[in-house]
């Protein structure tokens, strides 16, 4: 199956069976998500896996109480660094440097380079900035999930604040962006029998010749 | 070959060598990005293809003078919804609707709810959250280009308002966000001998037992 089939086999199911997924899928899913791109790569994000019945409780009663919170066999939370700072991003280009047997002052410029363009934007702007990295991962995962015919239902709603207080996030530097809830489709959810629309491919694209 | 290891293949390429894409990858690659999911299935961003060696040169000059603008083969540029609005947000929902034979009444309490939620957060929000969406699209496109062995450079590094302007995106009630040059890497690209690197998987996953 290709990229396109797998896509189309997809989509946002709305009931799962509760099935449990196999710890190899799940760290494959896991591992598509790390390896996503994003920019100057700094991954501004982290996943927190939730399998806990108690805790998936507790947040399906801040999630419209959608049911796939406690039908799904583990949560997948994405959460975006809070704000980039000098240090943070040193931290990670200073890994870089070394995983790469460069020296350290390798990136020394581009680092100044990048804060000086980031810090007049604002903290807001910055957060913003690093949840749309942590989207290019969630859109990995995604694809990663429907390649391995593990269900997946990407979700945003849900209370940010209180699931970052209910993971401990805040504490982390993170704030909580997105969720995707991954398990197995119930054979009778409403959704699955509907056709998948999408804007029409002359409207989508624009060729500029 | 998985997604995985489309994953690790692909790289942030500096140098393409101006080789064409042919047509059928080109088509792949929009497609993952048209089937990407999105909130409520809004889509609310658009693609523009630039070929056009003039005005891909004018896009280099407000882009750091990148090379692969200009040595890549097709420049996908993603540009999400300037903002929401009742009328996009029921014109995606009446299509929606007709394209699975229902009502077109079905959608229409759900597309009070969401208007009711998005409109006192402001356009800046609104437009941000239109920009994330745009990013899964953008991920997928990712994914598509490394299955179809096509070196693709994710590129935040220029001025959307200039380039709004010079493909008359702001007329579209959109505002370009993020850009993909797709093309063949040069085999003497400084980065391509690096390694990939990224954040060890016991710092980017916290799993919640």
């Amino acid at each position: 199956m290709t990229l396109l089939d797998n896509l189309e086999w997809r989509y946002a199911t709305k009931k799962m069976n509760g099935q449990v997924v196999p710890q190899e899928k799940l760290q494959y899913i896991l591992e598509a998500a790390r390896l996503a791109p994003s920019s100057s790569g700094l991954q501004p994000y982290r996943v927190t896996v939730v399998s806990d019945k108690e805790l998936l409780q507790k947040i399906k009663d801040i999630s419209f109480n959608q049911s796939q919170i406690t039908d799904c066999s583990h949560l997948l939370v994405f959460a975006a660094w809070s704000d980039y700072s000098p240090e943070n991003i040193a931290q990670v280009f200073s890994r870089t440097a070394k995983e790469r047997g460069l020296p350290e002052s390798t990136m020394e410029e581009y680092r100044h380079f990048l804060w000086n363009r980031y810090e007049p934007l604002g903290q807001e702007w910055r957060h913003n900035h690093a949840a749309r990295q942590a989207y290019i991962a969630f859109g990995l995962a995604i694809a990663a999930a429907a390649e391995q015919k593990i269900d997946a239902t990407p979700m945003e709603g849900f209370d940010p604040e209180q699931l970052d207080h209910l993971l401990g996030l805040t504490e982390q530097g993170l704030k909580s962006v997105v969720i995707l809830p991954l398990g197995f489709r119930e054979e009778s959810d409403w959704l699955l029998p509907l056709k998948k629309v999408r804007t029409p491919k002359e409207e989508f694209v624009t060729v500029v010749e």
